[in-house]
């Protein structure tokens, strides 16, 4: 075989001296630990700069929302591994956070995507009622359904989202995306004629944008602030355990059809 | 088989009615969104309630130390993991997550066993230069290495540990953990004759006892922390990818005595 | 909230009673343990019975190709989990399983999708070589790669694919799906110019298809056999380590270019 | 910093030249691709060398065995991460491998582990009914369970057990671990004057030290197979889903002593 041209390997994110360390070019002691929070790190890690003091409360908060939702199918998965490998934490956060995929984050990502592909430039003078139509309208055709609008339990209002808009309006994060987003939820709701309010996944996809976030990383932000969740959920389950319970009783119901029976059993043909 | 009897399946963390939604007894849009930061989420995850002020500068001191430490084992198994699975970020992060095991985040967790179960009561009148003479003489005899301290790298003094001391010190929190893992590091210095002093780890896991945590918990911060680092080491090689260059290499490199090499080309007496 | 109506969970793959076993219908002890080898289960599990002998042959063939690659991105991913958590095999190995995604596995997908896709009725009298040519013009038109063909180091042929198609022409699987992928390979190194021969993917998903196996469970094939192959990566690592010295090369080449750089060296007109 | 000394990278697993791919010094198309079952390539991974007819039936039986225990646990984890991410297989499948940690393969290891650490020369003229004696009486001292004995369904007798035997004695594995494996739980019964047959794991466990293989690697036996069983879950699943409907009966129950309980609903003293 003619040998291969070997590539420089390059990362710029953190390096280390004896005496000091630094990450995207903050020095750690000195500028970061006992300065900034878990959340403003999730920041630097995404945009490679610290986030001003709006950035910070507006993309703590779309974190803070995305943590904790009770006993999710994530959360079930981690409680069952944990439940197999006790001594094994991380593996237990890590099985509940595969499920992060196209059915659950993927609304945030869905909702990013076809705000910013809408409004390329937030600057630009564009009418947003005019695109929100066509986005409606699009989507109806091709019978796709619009990510980021609609609750099962959350009607007529999902109670995140006004919070939410407020937190970013608050600080200066107005236009255009969230106005959009907003623009579509109305829309859909008078085409399809049921609540389709804005839900939480769409308030955030749009003040991903908001914040400049490109929409292929919004998946990062759930798996970041669900990686925080998962961990309350070992320690309930190490002090109140319901995994095993849960197993046995569906172990006993699902297999109930079948116990006891055997191709073996049936006289046949063959 | 008898009928087994069902146990009640309970877990408090988080309920969802139509307009409300209840993380830990505080209401999530009214109290948590836009009021706390994701570091606040993870003391509430693990203690049940939001941190003071004090606690969470020093709880999200921890977190930030342990969010970022450049090109790690595990930033390599996510950058992997991304190559072959680019649609599945959740399961490249997951991937970096499965290596905090014993060997890098079992150092917190083992220095905080060992304080904890030293000091059980932080009120107590106790010695601790006589604690950490025993401590060290324990481990000495049993030839079992001391959590907590030495670096290979950050000699004599690892700079993130009198920063996160002081962080901790400045909000309170000043004894007697941190003292007693000090005095360990100056025992272990004298008694073994090079340089041990406090790591990160060491420090951490001192801190972790200040703030009343369980040291079974500890490997939580880390899972955390370093969630929120991993999702900067999946967009950097998304734009600057190093994963199939360091693949190559160390498949040419690691195969080089056996390649073109079969056992059917050896003659055998067999 | 109005009461939800609950639905039956159920499910026919296994079941225990106190003195016996049943797994899809066969008595575990009797008819499988020292009956059936472990690609025998797995083609059970997919296809819900016991393959005949020709069957068994041909779908082990497809696993036995499937198992190992030497120190591949999935090899990287496990020994850098195993370095930090010994402790957990299962977690170093479920590493490696993650990256098998769309850029992997995802060409046996394609290939056997483009192929089942093509001809619904392996029975129907078609010409295969008009197939062929519709499939590459319509990939070529839309820029599309063609799954299964080409290879950068194994030219012009890939040792495994004249063997696959020898064991399942031999045990009777021998049309159509197999030619088709021939003819395509045929037809895409006619109007690209080059050597485009069928690859060890292209000849798993055609005869997948020979087999009758859904294309949506191929992928299923390379996580049962690379699971086998990543067992024995950690037995070598734990043995003979790599991945320590490969962290340590990587960590200092990477970072080479900021190291020791902060932000506050420069001076800034800010 | 100085400069560190590079260490060579190695290893002998397999390698690849334009016309040949070599496994463990195999051929790989000449002499394992219908030559060999996957169960097999799973021996060659240990041991680094294919097995025998009769090596390969029973380390085939003992895989068999591991492939399949209906809704576990691990099924469970499986299950929840598919409904989440189904475009990521490979995902569910790691999130179910994730589990099988200290509880559920830890007592084949244990017992793996006493039985060869007994006898670690299966040659040497021992007394296997005194070496029993010591173990449980051992083990009771320290109230430390014993693995690989007692079953909580399966009683008096494990089925699978007599069949584990029978496969490894007719192939001529006969000594000394199987019977000291019966003579422990023999002993045990009489100690603690209740059913304790040996369970699969112990008798798992005692095959694995007849084969010589290192009992830190028995583990990977229990990953192997059941990552072939996970595949069969995630098609069921699929085809005929259970794990929404469990979240949903989970996440009513679960929560149904706090919804609608918030902190602030409480007048306090504070």
């Amino acid at each position: 075989m003619e040998k291969r041209k070997q590539k420089p390997l390059r990362s710029n994110i953190a390096w280390s001296t004896p005496d000091r360390i630094g990450v995207f070019g903050y020095d750690l002691p000195g500028e970061l630990i006992g300065h900034v929070n878990l959340g403003d790190m999730g920041f630097l890690e995404i945009m490679g700069r610290l986030p001003s003091a709006a950035e910070s409360q507006v993309f703590n908060a779309l974190l803070v929302t995305l943590v904790e939702h009770g006993v999710t199918p994530s959360a079930i998965a981690t409680r069952m591994t944990y439940t197999g490998a006790p001594e094994s934490m991380q593996a237990a956060v890590a099985a509940g956070l595969l499920g992060l995929g196209t059915v659950f984050v993927g609304t945030i990502e869905g909702a990013a995507k076809i705000l910013s592909e809408a409004v390329p430039d937030p600057k630009a003078d564009v009418s947003l009622a005019d695109l929100a139509d066509t986005i409606v309208a699009r989507h109806r055709q091709a019978k796709q359904s619009l990510p980021g609008i609609g609750h099962p339990i959350h009607k007529p209002v999902d109670p995140r989202v006004p919070r939410l808009f407020e937190v970013a309006r608050v600080n200066g994060f107005d236009d255009p995306y969230i106005r959009l987003m907003e623009l579509i939820a109305e829309k859909a709701e008078r085409e399809y004629r049921r609540q389709l309010p804005v839900n939480a996944t769409g308030a955030i996809g749009a003040i991903c944008c908001e914040l400049g976030l490109p929409w292929q990383v919004c998946r990062g932000l759930g798996v970041m602030a669900r990686a925080v969740g998962l961990v309350g959920h070992i320690l309930e389950e190490s002090r109140n355990p319901i995994a095993l319970e849960l197993w046995h009783r569906t172990d006993e119901e699902a297999s109930s059809d079948v116990r006891g029976k055997l191709r073996s059993d049936t006289p046949t043909a063959e």
